[in-house]
């Protein structure tokens, strides 16, 4: 599916560059390669499974939808948009306002709800009575496999790879990247890596049934979703393992990745590294892919120190 | 000459990638085209100029020396031990630790002195004494064509430039651009930026003779040099002009630069693209390449606010 995706999208989605800093690989004593998603069109990986979904809709397709607080709003916009199609998204009305400006400077309308889920799910649903096709943002086969086109382009990037680190929210990355791995370079591990304060993925994979309910608290704002349906049925059959780490951690992870690799990332898409420099000993003489997930901040609230 | 030194440093300095943003470019109205030297080894162009200066030295040259606060002494510190010489770098006492710990993680040794100008130079002439060979920051032929290797690398990577606008503090950067343009795109229009608080370059070119003194104030710290001799004349007689820009500005060109193209630039880096925007009749439906000059700053301070 990952490699059925490639071919839809190329020319649509940026073929994003690795980077490496010798720095960087000198100070931690690792081998890391970090695949750039904070440069993919709309800033983050998200434009990918947006792109391979929207790819599949008929010509009369009457507009997609979705609800987001999120990267995947602007995305499905962006991807809507591409085609000649309109998007509306559902958004919390306490959503941050770059989250918003971005839907609509890619040409999404924007319906502002309640925020909690069930107000959510009630606006998107009036949207499908309307006629809209919706697009989730990660429990969806096409998101998938969109999504895993990274780890198509990382590992066709560098060929001596032993590893692949994503985030892990809802799971649309981390499945997509496990599947195309399993398909193209089955020898290559594949982790993932979500913050302590939102670890259902984890705890979900340890009792080998998805967690359904839980309370997220974290800065990585992208990582907060519930593991997906489809999601955990992949990383559980391929024996996914998830590592956590603290706000501490992700913090000296987004520091290390600005000052060495000169990358404005979320913090979500810091906590991959902070997973690898956390457990030194399973990456210990490997060359390790890290994906940048995203780079969507508010940047003006952080240039106050100035 | 910055022909001279492309072919002689190829190799040792990364040819670094230029980036475009659609959302920049429909958000400004202009058509923007940034050249990455924040991705430069050492994060900074000043890793051209000491690589080309380093290269014309003899085999038994006994080491280089030279007085820093900034960018200048890591990149002439990883540029000798490119070619196995010594760096000495004098640094002032107040000198920011990254910068301390960046010349000492290149390899060279830091020797402190007083804060002000007398005392970096008294220091700097020690070390010739020992027999070191003084590598100075802008104002020497050599630093001069190698940082022209921006501007020829740049010129390549994009054929259609009609503008290459760069920061100028001493002018090392500035004045090897001038010449490079001059050299293979004389079509090409080239133009500083600097901050209004450290204007020296701009009122020069205007009276026509170099100002020998002054007393900057900005955030941009690696543009507090006075404009160099050498490099006067060489802007002086190509009739560069220089923009000037406030510091709400530099924030202002900061924040759209992290939060479009991703990237982490200094201030200094900012300035060109601020320059850019406060004179937009002069760049209006031309192609515009901008030099991001640098991406060391002390990204901790700015977290504080996330």
């Amino acid at each position: 599916m990952p490699a059925d995706a490639i071919a839809a999208i190329a020319g649509r989605v940026r073929r994003t560059p690795v980077m490496t800093s010798e720095s960087l690989n000198r100070l931690t004593g690792m081998d890391l390669v970090f695949k750039c998603e904070q440069l993919q069109k709309t800033g983050s990986f998200k434009f990918r499974g947006a792109s391979f979904a929207v790819a599949q809709l008929p010509e009369d397709c009457p507009g997609v939808a979705t609800h987001s607080s999120g990267n995947h709003g602007a995305a499905l916009a962006a991807a809507a948009a591409a085609r000649g199609f309109s998007a509306d998204v559902v958004m919390p009305e306490n959503a941050v306002v770059s989250k918003v400006e971005a839907v609509r400077a890619y040409g999404g309308s924007v319906h502002f709800c309640a925020a909690n889920q069930a107000a959510r799910e009630q606006g998107l649903q009036a949207l499908i009575e309307q006629g809209k096709t919706p697009i989730p943002p990660y429990d969806h086969a096409h998101i998938i496999a969109g999504q895993g086109t990274v780890a198509m382009e990382l590992l066709a990037q560098d060929s001596r790879l032993e590893d692949v680190v994503a985030p892990i929210g809802g799971g649309g990355l981390l499945s997509g990247i496990t599947l195309a791995a399993a398909q193209i370079a089955p020898g290559v591990r594949v982790t993932g890596a979500e913050p302590a304060g939102a670890d259902d993925a984890a705890r979900s994979l340890t009792a080998g049934a998805r967690v359904s309910k839980h309370d997220p608290e974290t800065m990585a704002d992208g990582l907060r979703a519930l593991i997906g349906v489809r999601n955990f049925d992949v990383l559980a059959g391929h024996h996914i393992e998830v590592l956590t780490v603290t706000e501490d951690q992700i913090v000296e992870a987004m520091t290390l990745i600005w000052r060495h690799i000169k990358q404005v990332v979320e913090p979500s898409g810091a906590v991959p590294l902070a997973g690898v420099l956390a457990n030194r000993e399973r990456f210990a003489a490997r060359r390790v892919g890290i994906v940048l997930s995203g780079g969507n901040l508010e940047v003006a609230a952080m240039l106050g120190n100035l």
